[in-house]
């Protein structure tokens, strides 16, 4: 189970500073790990609104459907997460348990069980024994405090090889606000969502419409566009928070200009977690950004995008340090999208490799070599038919990939 | 370059006849490979009728360009054939080199450049050196014989762990005709085609819009519901050609009753052709056939089964002996077609693992466990919807697929 660090993990885990209206709790409640704490909770201030994405999968889990069920209510009062069993393929017990576990927080909480959201993350196809995180939760209200962001990042993970947060502030108005996101996610990560658990809080006060719309615009341009295997989970879920408790003038509208500097930051928040998800894909050694112009539509970029970052040939090349820029083309074509086979254009690393459709004339691969030796990794194509793009990431496809997922039953 | 013998592979290249119309011939030519045979020619009788089908890349490469305009013309006198360089992504110099090539061979054979069908694999966006394919006509066409099946597809492997070849005979009227199919192709296999190079031959009398039609309906069913990693070719092509050297009644359409064991025939050579690509999978363990069922229409079915089959989680869980139905519940779902989670079921090896969108009470997994440390990995899945089906085919994802294409430049 215990994978080394991903060599593209960031150096610590960064200082998430309390926030208004969010008190946190964490404990090990043997839900399928030993010795492990593996559930967290996260409290919220009455007012608090909510917005959420989720997974697309036609078999989404039981807790995802408790989620979306949840949303249009606006309101949340708590989220609890655990970590080692998905309750996803569970059937009518799935539901039960999700209920059990929100009906004991709601009535800790002294709030309705719909304010409470859940996330489960691990095993498909197990029954999830319910019964363990209910009898936890005395312990973990006891232990709520504002400062447990770290242990909560901890507590959600599960092949994850480290803890994931951002932190960032913003001005609305006058007013400074805080946005802190804890994530998890390694594997099963592909569009639309990921085997992505993602909580994203702020102390802004917002209506629930207006953070819908910040939340599904902004996950399109990075959760959406990021990728490890093309394997979309019955579980993806990211859901934003805001307590209400800074001061700042009322908002209504999502395209408020007073919301400028938090839509630039929480976008920013919301990449940064996508990136740390991309980072500790499993077996990643390089981080992969791949970078499509020239496209018909935004759409047909980030399908041409996707299908460049899902392919194993390109993935295992890179692996290699191979500047393979054939297998780039193959992917390309794959996509179904128009491209100009005659005037596609690739670069790697910033040098120029092909060029109208064939590798550029005394093509010197040297510098393209040492770029491709390296963690980051940069592919531009442009593929000659209009002016959209899209940025994806992805990661490289390596033998550690197949060790996790041969011997991990998630 | 050597890789061991794929362990699903055959015990040894059939026998294949000499079939009326076809002779063979294999050189050395050093398009790439060193001290390697790397060219084969089949010439065709005068008359000989032809059919097609090609990737569905945006990439295509020269060679595939150039045989869907030769296509409709219906007459074939010659194939030739180059491992090493695909020549794709090689632009107007790629073009050039096709034609050349073509142009040789219809010199020495006394045809129209037109009737001479060309396909190449290996790396791609290098140039092809033609000049070496040419400068080796001579005696290629000196060396033609009636008896080189085998030589013939040896020269046209890349990856490829063994030579592949498929022969079957068949009754149109009193008359006897035989089928003989070569194969190329290990990876960047998936649908629409792979990189995957066939070739058909057949001594029986038929036109080329009755071949069209056989060939397309078969190719659905076959090499359409193939894949080892979701990659696909810029260079797939499939060619049927007919000799016209056997005397049977003639058939003017594709349904024509008399043409039934012939379909028949054809089909299984197809299937079979396209299953020794599946064998011999870029790091292949394990023989996966995936049957879906309960789908809302075939194209549903078949999409789903490409969706289990494509998920790297599933095919390295595979790899592992690990009967892991949470992953294909994950891939039902991602398919995007529609299923009924709370119906859906799961069957490996015969044995029920899921019923009605949960494990099955008191799973027993020894059977299932003993049945995934096999060789060939059989799947079933009802998805609960509908009455569609579809059967699709794969490979496992092992650590011998990174080690091959992380050094190998395709």
């Amino acid at each position: 189970m215990a994978h080394k660090v991903s060599p593209l993990a960031p150096e610590r885990f960064p200082d998430l500073p309390p926030l208004a209206g969010v008190r946190l709790g964490t404990i090990a409640a043997g839900v399928r790990y030993k010795d492990r704490v593996d559930v967290m909770l996260a409290e919220l201030a009455p007012g608090t609104t909510v917005a959420g994405v989720f997974t697309r999968s036609k078999t989404a889990s039981a807790p995802v459907v408790w989620c979306q069920k949840a949303l249009p209510g606006g309101k949340a009062r708590a989220v609890i997460v655990n970590a080692g069993n998905a309750n996803a393929f569970t059937g009518a017990a799935g539901l039960k348990a999700v209920e059990v576990t929100a009906k004991g927080v709601a009535e800790r909480l002294g709030c309705r069980p719909r304010q409470v959201f859940v996330a489960s993350t691990g095993v498909i196809g197990e029954p999830l024994p319910a019964e363990r995180i209910t009898a936890a939760l005395d312990a973990l209200t006891a232990g709520l405090d504002a400062d447990r962001w770290s242990a909560a990042a901890q507590a959600i993970m599960t092949t994850d090889t480290y803890a994931k947060g951002v932190t960032a502030t913003a001005r609305i108005g006058d007013a400074t606000v805080t946005i802190n996101g804890i994530i998890k996610g390694s594997g099963m990560i592909a569009p639309d969502m990921a085997t992505m658990l993602g909580f994203v809080f702020t102390d802004a006060a917002l209506p629930a419409d207006v953070l819908q719309t910040l939340l599904a615009r902004g996950a399109e341009k990075t959760f959406n566009c990021i990728t490890v295997d093309s394997d979309t989970s019955t579980s993806d879920t990211v859901l934003l928070f805001a307590t209400g408790q800074a001061e700042h003038p009322a908002i209504a509208r999502a395209g408020d200009p007073r919301l400028a500097d938090f839509r630039r930051a929480l976008d920013a928040v919301l990449l940064e977690l996508a990136l740390l998800v991309v980072r500790d894909g499993e077996g990643a050694e390089k981080l992969v950004t791949i970078h499509v112009s020239g496209a018909a539509t935004p759409r047909a970029a980030r399908r041409i995008g996707m299908a460049i970052a899902n392919s194993p040939l390109v993935k295992t090349a890179i692996a290699a340090g191979d500047a393979n820029w054939g297998r780039i083309v193959m992917a390309v074509g794959k996509a179904g999208e128009k491209a100009d086979r005659d005037r596609l254009a690739i670069a790697m690393g910033g040098v120029a490799v092909a060029r109208r459709g064939q590798r550029v004339p005394d093509f010197d691969e040297a510098p393209v070599a040492a770029h491709m030796a390296g963690r980051a990794i940069d592919i531009a194509v442009d593929v000659g038919v209009g002016k959209a793009s899209a940025t994806v990431w992805t990661c490289d496809l390596t033998h550690a990939y197949i060790d996790i997922n041969g011997s991990y039953r998630s």
